[in-house]
């Protein structure tokens, strides 16, 4: 695939989420030859995904071209395919542009949507994963509401107008929010014709609480924030089936809703050519405290490919998937691959966490910070900014800024637009 | 399609665009029913979708939910549907979504692109006239890229780095100039592997000058600033196939190009059960001068897809395809309604034309207003205003204000994302 031969060793990453660019960076400059693969041109700031279904922000805004980040780099070249399969045994990498060899292999590939196994929920839930699945549930939200326009049925307009999120992480608490806040602010004046009390917002979680990855008064404080804004939380409440029209949990009960949101969890995003006995739970590949895959000498794994178990006593089974534990890996893996081409010894990785975060609507958000607890106006605030912090891109910065401002002073959500119909017969692309 | 029966007559206005919008808000609020259809359930600012094929806006920010133009409004319907065809006799319209009977209709469907009946064009070169055809050339501008960095072959790359635009009006000149800014300021420190001299920028017109609809004066200044920005300008060329790799002209030269982008013309879009006695030349309905088809009695046609003939010496052949004759029209039809509602005679139409405007580039632009001629700075600054003026929405306007401001302090266009990569094999939407 073109790329310049060279003597210094070359490294090649496949992903160029939080962990890939973050390792990437470091070595741009280096005395190595950095080759980056991603399936996109560009980086998609997951954490900010849901406003993009949620009509609050444009899509351009929270992705970055990767090309740009690495813009004038002399020896990080950028590759847009798809990764087929690695060969070991010949440090090879199969992609879709062409074969490539690698000196060390690094996978940031990241987690894909975890249905469980369920069949049909896979085929009729809306996943929210990357920047064209967040589009697709845009135009779903809103054709719904078209088509409750059409029919003078009640029982069907308030299908059509029922929207369930399942999955009570962060994603799923934010969506929830994000719905309640459409049907308060902005449908009602969209749709004067249509009895927006109809319109309900579920949001199911199997387990006994919300945002498990945190404290218990951010849970409690999540559920009762969500429920003032007029959000039916069920708690304990497994889905078991959805048909696109009714979802069956697995006690039983059923809700007729024609779209389910899939924010449930998360799997390692596998690679073929990866020996079965490399992978672990979630589909994550096993490392070591220096994020080598299990078995293998040049190749690594960081971010929520990479399960990490038995290092740490805070994460018996691995970190959790965030972005910072992906960040810090990209940074320490950049570093120990310098000192490997040194023959110096590589250093041991620790988590350092600064805590987490999960909004729920306007002035309300939860923040953990070690021992402190924020909540309401003060945590919101903190949320905000941080996330545009972590943003790349100054522009991206810029028109996220302008947006959220704009938004919040007219309650507005500007960016409802199909742009491209969503049909459920289509592949979900 | 469930639209509440009244007693107040029923206007039905097929098409969102300058003329439809303007139209129906100067019903909103009056003694009549309107339904507004639209095949997107959003405005298009077309005047900039150039931009967005040339990554300097984001697609959500030239686009404005039709129904947050009418929100709030008791008398104003839209409905998001495609039109199959009036049945003129029955005063009914068939749509996508259902029938629909009316009092008075209009049709404001504006134009669609002219092939001139060459299939292999159609079928090969880009079209611009809608959000998603934008974001389709935008891919397939950056595609070529991609796949340029991917082969060794200087000759394959010079083929995948060559963009021929066809059409001097604004929109070719407009789209030429934005390419040669990629070239010179954007895409050398994307591809820094890429040797830029080889991407070529040609714009092709089949008469002897660009921008036919302005004074000699604009015309030759835009050839000038063009050419000086690198493009290759070619008047009385004329294009007879496109196979998607060469371009044969009329007079037997031929250009080897990946990329054809098409602005070479419109032609009304028309509606099926319109007579076609009532059709004239560039497939545009014949109104008399107070926008009524002709043949009917309440069938209306207004802005581009209407043909005005013989009521004005300026514009012997009908007015000018742009957006100031459809918002006059559409203005006036309004009143001409109320005044039929209440039986007083309607006042017959006379377009006000207040100049037009084409930007080449940074710093570059021409107006001609009455006989006045401005180039350089203060056109272009002109040309901004303007176009932030006429652009619907606040959050649009400072956006696109905001934007523009980051890409001309940083010589950049930010947007350059791939979102769904264009397969010449899928259909075209």
């Amino acid at each position: 695939m073109n790329i310049p031969s060279s003597d210094k060793p070359r490294i090649v990453i496949v992903g160029g989420g939080f962990g890939g660019i973050q390792l990437a960076r470091a070595l741009n400059g280096e005395a190595v030859q950095v080759v980056l693969f991603d399936r996109n041109n560009f980086h998609t700031f997951q954490p900010l995904l849901y406003q993009v279904s949620t009509a609050g922000l444009e899509p351009d805004s929270i992705a970055f071209p990767l090309r740009k980040v690495f813009k004038r780099s002399k020896n990080v070249f950028f590759r847009w395919g798809e990764v087929l399969r690695v060969v070991p045994e010949k440090n090879l990498l199969e992609t879709s542009i062409g074969e490539l060899s690698y000196d060390y292999l690094v996978f940031a590939t990241g987690s894909t949507t975890n249905f469980f196994g369920m069949k049909s929920v896979a085929e009729n839930a809306m996943p929210m994963k990357t920047v064209s699945e967040a589009l697709n549930l845009r135009s779903v939200i809103l054709q719904a509401f078209e088509a409750a326009t059409l029919t003078p049925d009640q029982k069907q307009r308030q299908e059509l107008m029922t929207f369930v999120v399942v999955g009570g992480g962060p994603t799923g608490v934010e969506t929830a929010g994000a719905l309640a806040e459409l049907k308060k602010h902005v449908l009602p004046h969209d749709f004067p014709e249509l009895d927006l009390r109809l319109m309900r917002v579920f949001l199911l979680e199997a387990t006994p609480r919300l945002l498990n990855g945190m404290s218990d008064g951010s849970g409690i404080n999540a559920v009762e924030s969500l429920q003032e804004m007029g959000v039916n939380v069920l708690l304990g409440a497994a889905v078991k089936d959805y048909d696109g029209a009714t979802i069956h949990l697995q006690d039983g009960s059923a809700i007729a809703a024609k779209t389910l949101i899939w924010a449930a969890g998360v799997v390692g995003q596998g690679v073929e050519g990866v020996a079965k006995e490399s992978i672990v739970r979630g589909n994550r590949m096993k490392v070591d405290e220096y994020n080598r895959v299990d078995g293998y000498g040049n190749i690594y794994a960081i971010g929520d490919v990479a399960a990490m178990p038995n290092t740490d006593e805070r994460y018996p089974n691995g970190h959790p998937m965030v972005a910072p534990v992906a960040m810090q890996q990209g940074q320490l893996l950049a570093k120990n691959i310098l000192r490997m081409t040194k023959h110096q010894a590589p250093e041991a990785f620790r988590y350092f966490d600064k805590g987490s975060m999960a909004t729920v609507g306007r002035n309300r958000a939860v923040v953990d910070v070690a021992k402190l607890r924020f909540t309401g106006w003060i945590a919101w605030v903190m949320w905000l900014g941080l996330h545009l912090l972590m943003l790349v891109g100054f522009r991206n910065k810029l028109v996220v800024m302008i947006n959220w401002i704009w938004n919040y002073i007219s309650y507005d959500r500007g960016t409802r637009l199909i742009v491209r119909p969503f049909r459920r017969d289509e592949q979900k692309t």
